[in-house]
Order: structure tokens, then sequence, then C-alpha cells
């Protein structure tokens, strides 16, 4: 692959310590890193040893050794990004460092706010020109508040570079089991001939989270769960669920079948929103959110968000997506269900007791909920699973069904975890594959779509309720479930 | 449920020892043999005590508790089948055993050459009136030796019996995993979609059997692969496997739904009994079929059979459903596969270097087959289980696709084995609920197929050939399966 360089931007923050340094690690230990060199910049300035040392006390004593290995092409060069001349400075600095052409990764793991800015004067200084190899550009979420901030932010940095040199990040499509997502649903053909409004009665997607703000309340208080995680990792989740079947693997196929269920959300209006979503702050247990250091007094921000959404197009029209996330909650969850159909006729399992037309009328009417036997389930945490529950005959002379469960878990059946996100999404950057990134399309789709919501609300629907941490949510989002569907699982 | 008592004809034989008893005994454990007397009727003359005696020796020490529980209900009276003074000398000796009215189930546990006789002399005598109570009449199998003889048996017993007195016998109909194909197809609402023509490739049903004669060649010789098993246990689980929904589980509602999968069996002829049918005998190893006790001298009986059937329906057109059963295989195993089509585009695993035009004319002229992905089994033996085997990316950055398996087992669901089959086909008996036996249509369409390919035998198609005692069967078998449907598992 030639000489590479991997400039991050941000380097001395939480995430380059904690995962994209741990992951250029695991990726050199695999051989995967041949020729890449890695310079962190910063404003402070700072000697390449000092900032190696600072990396490598973050590391696990287990990951010492591949570290070391690792830490001689480690680099360290001190630039203010808002700074033209800096960054000039800086231009000139890699060239030197670098001695050759090659291809140089640019990682913005800075504040949002930076990303127009430091790409407008990356330009200036012929660092987006590709003579002398690629140019790549990765940006961390979030990318842009709303659409309108998104639409700008596109806007700016596409003055500048082509489509394919931005790679806008949703760590959670590193991730194995969201990855897999395609490959079960389009090497497996079992299970597209059920995916669709005919057999699917619900989709639930939970991300369950127990920690609170851990410091970072002034971060989140302006944001709030809506566009923490369910305008990227959960619309994310919903669209590899619902697209289409790509004609090929080809990034441009695959982000277009994504794009098109993203389009397809259906917008809701301020009625929409006061039935369609539930948000609510958590409250005693180990600490309320209005007590969190950084959060506004009087604060209404949410910390808890459930929708019902709805994928307006032939597979999936009249299907709730219920989607829910939130701080604080009883466990790390997130999983994917997938909610299918009862048989038509109950012919197992009826009360005694009522004649075939009294059953059929309690059924129809909704105040007889038949028990639900299916639901394939993908879980991402705790532990990467594959589930498929069914209802199997009790041993005995009656033809009873009971509920069981087929299961296949990750770590058991390969032996050892996945590897973190991080890993194969810079491992994709460098290769200049961007389908585990965001489109422009996406996130503005994914924008338009929240930003609905954020309308609804700011307009007085569904108010902020309360619930306690370390619960399951709020009681008030049983209502997003109507007649039969059941409820929340966990 | 009142008094009732059972009669079994053959009472000092190995099935009565060895199944019938046993299962009786497991009943009464659980309660459900209360107002139940067992008379065991054979030729020779001998005391109840001497009787019981006998079973008891075959009983394991840990269920003697429970046989003990039982044997003051167990008596014995000597008669001889054939003789019409004899049946009704038994008749009064009944009466006076139970001295008041109550139901009857006669269980012919005899040579099948017995069943029309003793049936005409238990009518001449009054046993088959229902005045005093039920009188029902359980035959075991073989139930005629071919389409003939199986009409003629029915025409005859029906002369006394309406068909909801007669009970013929498949004990395989009384395993619990039988029995849950109806539950598992019909309670789970996401088979239905994927069961027909569009979206299974082949059905495999395997029945091996490591055993060879035991001392039985004298039966078996006459008898055959084909209609010792295939007629009945392996077209039975076909008929589950295949069955249109029911629209009730009446039992006559279940059976017409079998009988119509039965009658729709293609009918070979001796053209296509030669491509679709291997028969063979086993040689070597532990002694060759031919050297057996009891196997006449250049016998041609078959002990491994394989078919190639095809049910003319809508629903399976062109769906080969693929049956093997041998003694003296590798293992005991019983399984039914339900092998899925693969998906229409191969997205993933495809062979290096190939263009899209390449991959798609190997694929069409099936120079190149894609692997099966997707098969669901349902496994009686060894130990019953349900799996469904899939593929799953193999973590790492390609996406590669690996074979994995979603797996289920029943006794460690349940903890705990189910009960022996003769149980629960006891219990329905006693209760008079005939959908776990095989009604005299279901017979005869099953041996309408069979005697198709003994004919095309008997013209010469598909010579016996050998297969090694210990392995699974001839290599011949192979060519039962065309093009990329893959080979027998395992």
């Amino acid at each position: 692959m030639g000489p590479r360089t991997i400039v991050i931007f941000g380097a001395t923050g939480d995430l380059t310590r904690r995962k994209l340094i741990p992951a250029l690690v695991g990726l050199n230990a695999r051989q995967a890193l041949e020729g890449v060199r890695i310079v962190g910049v910063s404003r402070r300035e700072r000697s390449d040893e000092t900032f190696v040392a600072s990396l490598r006390e973050a590391i696990p004593e287990a990951r010492r050794e591949d570290f070391d290995a690792l830490a001689p092409r480690i680099h360290y060069r001190a630039a203010d990004l808002t700074s033209p001349d800096a960054m000039a400075a800086l231009e000139r600095s890699l060239c030197e460092l670098e001695g050759e052409d090659g291809g140089r990764l640019y990682y913005f793991s800075t504040s949002p706010s930076l990303f127009e800015l430091a790409t407008n004067h990356l330009a200036a200084v012929g660092a987006t020109a590709e003579d002398k190899g690629f140019r790549r550009f990765v940006y961390e979420k979030p990318f842009g508040t709303d659409l309108p901030s998104a639409r700008a932010l596109n806007a700016a940095i596409l003055k500048h570079l082509r489509e394919d040199q931005v790679f806008r990040i949703d760590h959670y499509l590193g991730k194995e089991t969201v990855q897999n997502i395609l490959g079960l649903r389009f090497h497996n053909a079992i299970f597209e001939p059920l995916w669709n409004r005919h057999h699917v009665e619900l989709v639930q997607i939970t991300m369950a989270e127990p920690l609170g703000m851990e410091g970072r309340g002034d971060f989140y208080d302006p944001t709030g769960a809506l566009r923490d995680v369910v305008q990227n990792h959960m619309l994310q989740m919903l669209a590899l669920t619902a697209m289409e079947a790509p004609a090929t693997l080809d990034p441009e196929a695959v982000r277009d079948q994504k794009v098109r269920v993203l389009r397809a959300l259906r917008i809701p209006d301020r009625e929409n929103v006061a039935r369609d979503s539930v948000r609510a702050q958590y409250v005693g247990g180990e600490g309320a959110y209005l007590d969190e250091p950084g959060v506004a007094k009087g604060s209404t921000t949410e910390t808890y968000v459930a929708l019902r959404a709805y994928v307006d197009n032939w597979r999936w029209s009249g299907v709730p997506f219920l989607l829910r996330h939130g701080k604080r909650l009883k466990a790390k969850h997130t999983e994917i269900q997938v909610q299918f159909r009862t048989a038509p006729i109950q012919l197992f399992n009826r009360p005694p007791g009522l004649s075939d037309a009294e059953l059929r009328r309690l059924l129809d009417d909704g105040s007889l909920c038949q028990l639900r036997p299916n639901v394939l389930s993908i879980r991402l945490q705790p532990s990467p699973a594959i589930g498929l529950s069914f209802g199997v005959k009790r041993p005995g002379s009656q033809m009873t069904m009971t509920p069981a469960q087929l299961d296949f878990d990750y770590d058991e059946h390969f032996g050892g975890s996945a590897p973190p996100a991080y890993e194969p999404l810079f491992e994709d950057a460098l290769e200049g594959d961007p389908t585990l990134f965001l489109r422009a399309d996406e996130i503005e789709a994914s924008w338009r779509f929240v930003d609905a919501f954020r309308a609804g609300w700011d307009a007085g629907a569904a108010p902020v309720v309360n619930y306690e941490s370390g619960s399951w949510g709020p009681s008030e989002a049983d209502r997003l479930f109507q007649g039969c569907e059941g409820t929340w699982r966990p």
C-alpha cells in the first residue's frame, strides 16, 4: 500500500487515548498497519516522547508490548487548527516527516465547531490535493446539530473535497454485529421472504446505558438523547435492518439503499410527535439529572427517548419501528428485535372453554392477545449474539406449545471477542472503502427526521416526564405499543 | 374415565416386555392409568403370578417400584386366537374379571397374520359391540405387506369395526419430536412462508440404524428396508413435514391433510425407479447380511434404501424429498433436514478474480455451487433437537460469511428425556383420540407408493449393490443428488 500518514487532530483528547490509539495498536499487531505513521496534533507544544509516554499510560499492561511495537511510528506536532499559518507550518512539517509521496488520512477528533474552519485552512495550504497520494478526511460525530447545520457543514467541506474523500464516522458501524446485519439478511435466503409488512409485526431497537453524565453534563445538556444517539447509531441500525438488498457490496450500492430507508421515514407533525414519542429525565437513585454538574438549572433536556417510527415504503408500510434509548437505565443493552406476526389460526394453547367463534371474536377485537412466539434478536451488547425465539411442544400428552430459544453467541463461536469498532473503521478509511461511513445524504435524512421530533417537542408535544435511575425508563413509554403488540423487551 | 381393560394379545412377546409394559408402568406412575387393568393373553397356560414375575424381570431396577404399583392390576389369560371357542371363553373370562361395564382396548402385538382371524372371532363373540363400553382395537405394524393385502385387511376388519374403533400403530408418531413437527410448523408463523417450492430446495430424511439383524433375519429377509421402515415411519415423517395446515387439531382434520400428501406422492415407473432409488446390502465389517441366521441363501433383500420422492402438488412441485434408511450404518441417527435455497445474488464469499458475468455463468450452468447456509434440522435420534444453520460474518475486515448453527436441545431445555413413544399412544387410544394413529387411507396410499418401487426393482431396476457395515451406506446413493443440491448429511 505504500507509505501513509494518519494525522489525528485532537490528539490529547479522551477519544484518541481510549479508542483511536488502542485500535491502531490492534491493527498494527495483526500486520494491518505496515508503512503507516501516526502524527498526533494538538495545540500545546510537546515532544514525541512525552506524547508517546502519555498514550502508553492509557494502554492496559497486557497490550503494552503491542503498543511499544507501534510507538516508534507515533509522532507529535503542535498546531492551532484555527490559524492558517499554523496549518501551513503543519503541512510543511508533515511533508518533511514523510520525506516521500504517500497517502494521508486526517482524523478530526476535535470539537465539531472546528471541522469547517480547519478543512478550509487545510485546503488553502494544498493539503486536500491528491497529487502526492490520497487525502482523506475523517470527521467524528456529531456531524451538525440539526438539518440546516449539517447541510451547511456538508456544503462547506464539499467545496474542497470530493464526497469519496470524506469519511463521516458512526463508530457503531464498525461493530461486527452491526456489519453482520447485512450478512445475516442477504447471505441467508430464509430471512428475506419474512422481512416485510406481511410477516413482521414490529421492530424494536433498544440502546440502554447504565451510566449517567460521567462529568460530561456540559456537553450533554445542549444535546440530549435524541441527537446524541438516535440521530446516528439508532437510525443506522434501523436503516440496516430495513434496507432493500443492494445489487452489490459496492459502497455506493449499500449506502444508496440505506439512504432510501432514511428518506422514507415518516416525518411526524406536532400531533404525531405527541402520540409517537416519549421523552424523560432520570431522577432519584444515584442522583437526578438536574443535579449533575454542567446541567443547566431547570433543564428539560431528555436523557431518555422512545419513538414510534414508520418507514413509508412498500416493504414496511404500517410496521412500527420502536426506538428506545436512555441514560441511567438498568443495564447496558443494545439489541434489535424483529417481532414476527402470530399464526393466523390459533391451533395450539387455546384458552379452555372458548368456542371457535368466541375465540375468533376475542382475538379480532384485541381483548385476547396471542403469544408472540417468534422474535429474531440481534444483540450487540452486553455480548454479541443472535437469537430466535419460537414455540416448541412441551413433552406430554397435550399439544401445549411453550417458548424456547435458538441461540448463537459470537464470542463463544469464534473464541474471543470481535475487534473494537474503530479497528475496521481505520482499516477501511486507509483503504478508501467508505461503506461503513455516512454519506452526506444519509446524515441529512437522519437530521430531517430527528428535527421533526424536536420541533414537536419545542411546540410542547410529549412533555418531559421522569424515570427512576436504574429502571428501564418511564412507564409512559409503554403507551407506544398498541393493541396486542406487546411491550418492551427486556 | 371409569373402569377399563387393556387386553394385550402376544403378551409373552418381546414388544410387550420391552415396550408396552414399561410404557404402562410409566403412565401409571404419573396417575394416567387409574381404573385400568391389564390382561395379557397368549397361548400357553400360566398363572397371573408367573406372568407378572416374567415381566418384572425385564424392568430395570430403578423402575421396579413403579412396576410393583401396577402389578396387582396385571392379569394373564391363556387363549388360542385362531380358535373360536377359545375366544368365546376369553370373552366370558374378561367379563367375569371386570365384573362391571367398562371400556376395553384390544392390543394386537401378534403376528400380522392373526389380525383378521382374531378380529373375526372377537366380532363373533360380541366383543366388538360397544353396549357395555368402548371397544377399541390397536394393530401393530406391519399392517399389510403391500397395497392389496393392506386393502384386504382393512376391508376385513372394517366389516366388524367402525374406522374410529381402529388404531393402527406407527410408534414413531408417539415420539415427542415427531409430534412437535406440527407445533413447530403451525404455531410459529415464520416457517409457513418459507415452507414451499419457492424457498425449499430439498428435504432429506435419514433414519440410520447401527444394528444388523439381531437374530430377526427370518422376519427381515422377506420384508426388507423399504417395507420395514420407509412405508411407515419415513413416509409419516414426510407427510408431517409436507402437509398443509389443518383448520383444527381435530384428528380427522390432521389425518386428512396427511393423506393428501401421501396421495400426492409421484408414483414412479420402472425407469424412474432406476433413476430415483438405490438399494443395497451390507457386507464386511461385523459380518455380511447374507451370513446372518435366518437370511435366505443368495437373498437380494435390501438392508439399505435411498429414494428420491416427489410430492406433486402446488406447494412441493419439483422439490425432491430424499429418503435414506439402512441397517448397520455408522450411527443411530434420525433426522429431517429442510434445505433452503441459496440467496439469488451471491453478495458474499465470491470466488476471487471472477467478474460478475463469469460468476453468473458458472452458477447458472452448475459448475460452481454456492454454499447452502440454511438448513432446518429436526433431529429425533440420538437426542432430540432442533437446529438452524445459517451464515454469519467472520470477525475481521472482510465480509466473509462462515457457517454457524442455532441449536435447541430438548432434553436440556425440559430437563430430562421425553416419555417413550408408547406412553402417549396408549394414553390416546384409551381416550379414543386417533390423531397419532394411521387411518386406512393413509396406510393404503403409503403402500401404493412403496409398491411401485418394489415393482420396479422386481423388473430389474436399481440392482442391489453392497455397502460396508459401519459406513454411511453405498456411494451409489450420492447420485440421487443433482447439480448443486449437495449431498447426504451426515
